[in-house]
């Protein structure tokens, strides 16, 4: 597997990710430790890199974005907590390590996934960012977030997700559930880079077909990954997707079908950014990058 | 018992809750029923009315104030659903009814828990939001209610309580939970009023006064009513404290002393506004009914 393309992007956000937390006191501080244990656990960092590339792309700097890139990974770690809670999918590790619950238990997994909901608005309200991007800069980017993963996007993935369970769903339904589930983050990170850095309408557009493509791809290749990829290389328990009966781009379309559905739509994001260039080049190489992560 | 100070507030906030949560589709039906469940449940809307009163007082409008109202009451809905899961509290009733994941199992009463306190950012940045209350208002007002239920405010004072029960805390500790658990929400209101109104610094001031007395009294006036009320005055099983072996201001105090706590917070309360006479009667009715609840 090849380096991934925007991994100065993401130690940029690395950083600022330590900083953000700040427990005000001792008697938070196991609060803390477990928002922070799920938080910088070493994941890829793709939403707020994203977000990093269209506040670029737009005109603006990553240190306009970085608020707004912390707060869409908050989100992102949260909904992941939530997720493994055992009423959930009950998953007992997450990115190679124990999950969330299984180290401070259901309670304190509970409340850290809800405090890291909570503070993504306060990061990106905060004086600095308000500062730094302009107050309705700032409060458009929280609209969209708050938008994306409300009940009518990401929750609304998850509602119909764990109503899915063990029956075949067509098609179309399951590209609606992934829109919600994975797609509206995805494009809400794009969305806000374009909002932070004052986007034109045609890169506001541009960068909505992008991720959509993104988006759909990317979720393709994690059930091909689920179905397919090693263990060591995927860094969690593989073939879940098969035991809890779940429907995915494999079982429905095939292995070769779903293949090249991704190349398909990599190819698609990819040519929606020619117009921009050189400038556009890191996001070019995340979409071939996200597609080649099983070879 | 006499009657709710506030009604009039209160009838504005539930026409405007019904409103405010529109399903988007038929996929995210059962989601928005089981939001909607727990919303609309006749709840007093105290923390909205509150939001409204310190609006006027500041000299905004009920039309202004609305959005956040409703945001507010939807972030004291999410914090009692989650409240009552079986790895909290394990609650089967609120207000009289059955809990929320007694409803729609446990799964859904997250999502909608998760939902709602989403839904609240959205609709405080809406466009109608922002267009009626002005940009950097409305901003100010997210930034308060987000630091009021994150992790340095209502979570922190959940997740030390989980860590509590069963052990006798000295009073600080309690009043410093309870300041979190309760009083944070209560602060913000007020406080939120005031940003949304455009209060002055003075006004400010005394919104945080009477909202810091007010908060506490109402705390040990429930501890109070869980002691010695009845079943159907109060609307949910009582006696729950005892039955956790929670430390109450009940517990600590004694009954009289806890009595004689809540009239004295009262009393500062009602002083904190009487530089604003008339126009702040309604908050001053407010303080002196909340004291009498079980009387």
């Amino acid at each position: 597997m090849s380096k991934f393309p925007l991994a100065a992007d993401a130690a940029l956000i690395e950083e600022a990710l330590g900083r953000c937390l700040h427990e005000p006191g001792a008697r938070q501080a196991e609060l803390y430790r477990a928002m922070r244990y799920s938080l910088l656990d070493g994941g890829k960092r793709l939403r707020p890199a994203l977000l990093l590339e269209f506040c670029r792309l737009s005109g603006g700097t990553a240190e306009q974005a970085l608020p707004f890139a912390c707060a869409i990974e908050m989100v992102h770690t949260y909904s992941l907590i939530h997720d493994d809670l055992p009423c959930m999918d009950d998953a007992a590790t997450r990115r190679g390590r124990a999950s969330n619950h299984k180290v401070f238990g259901e309670a304190m997994a509970l409340l850290a996934g809800d405090g890291l909901l909570t503070e993504a608005f306060r990061v990106m309200l905060s004086p600095e960012a308000v500062q730094a991007a302009g107050t309705a800069r700032a409060a458009e980017a929280a609209l969209l977030l708050a938008e994306a993963c409300g009940p009518a996007g990401m929750v609304a993935g998850q509602a119909v997700d764990i109503r899915a369970e063990g029956r075949p769903l067509p098609l179309s339904e399951l590209e609606q559930m992934d829109a919600w589930k994975t797609g509206a983050l995805i494009q809400a990170a794009a969305a806000m880079g374009c909002a932070v850095g004052g986007a034109s309408p045609e890169l506001r557009e541009t960068a909505k077909e992008y991720a959509a493509a993104l988006g759909l791809a990317f979720q393709i290749e994690d059930d091909l990954l689920d179905a397919i990829g090693t263990e060591e290389a995927v860094g969690k328990p593989l073939h879940s997707d098969a035991e809890q009966e779940k429907c995915t781009y494999v079982t429905l379309l095939g292995q070769d079908k779903a293949r090249e559905e991704v190349l398909r739509l990599t190819e698609r994001a990819v040519r929606a950014l020619e117009p921009y260039g050189d400038a556009a080049r890191p996001l070019m190489e995340l979409a071939r990058y996200l597609a080649g992560r099983n070879t």
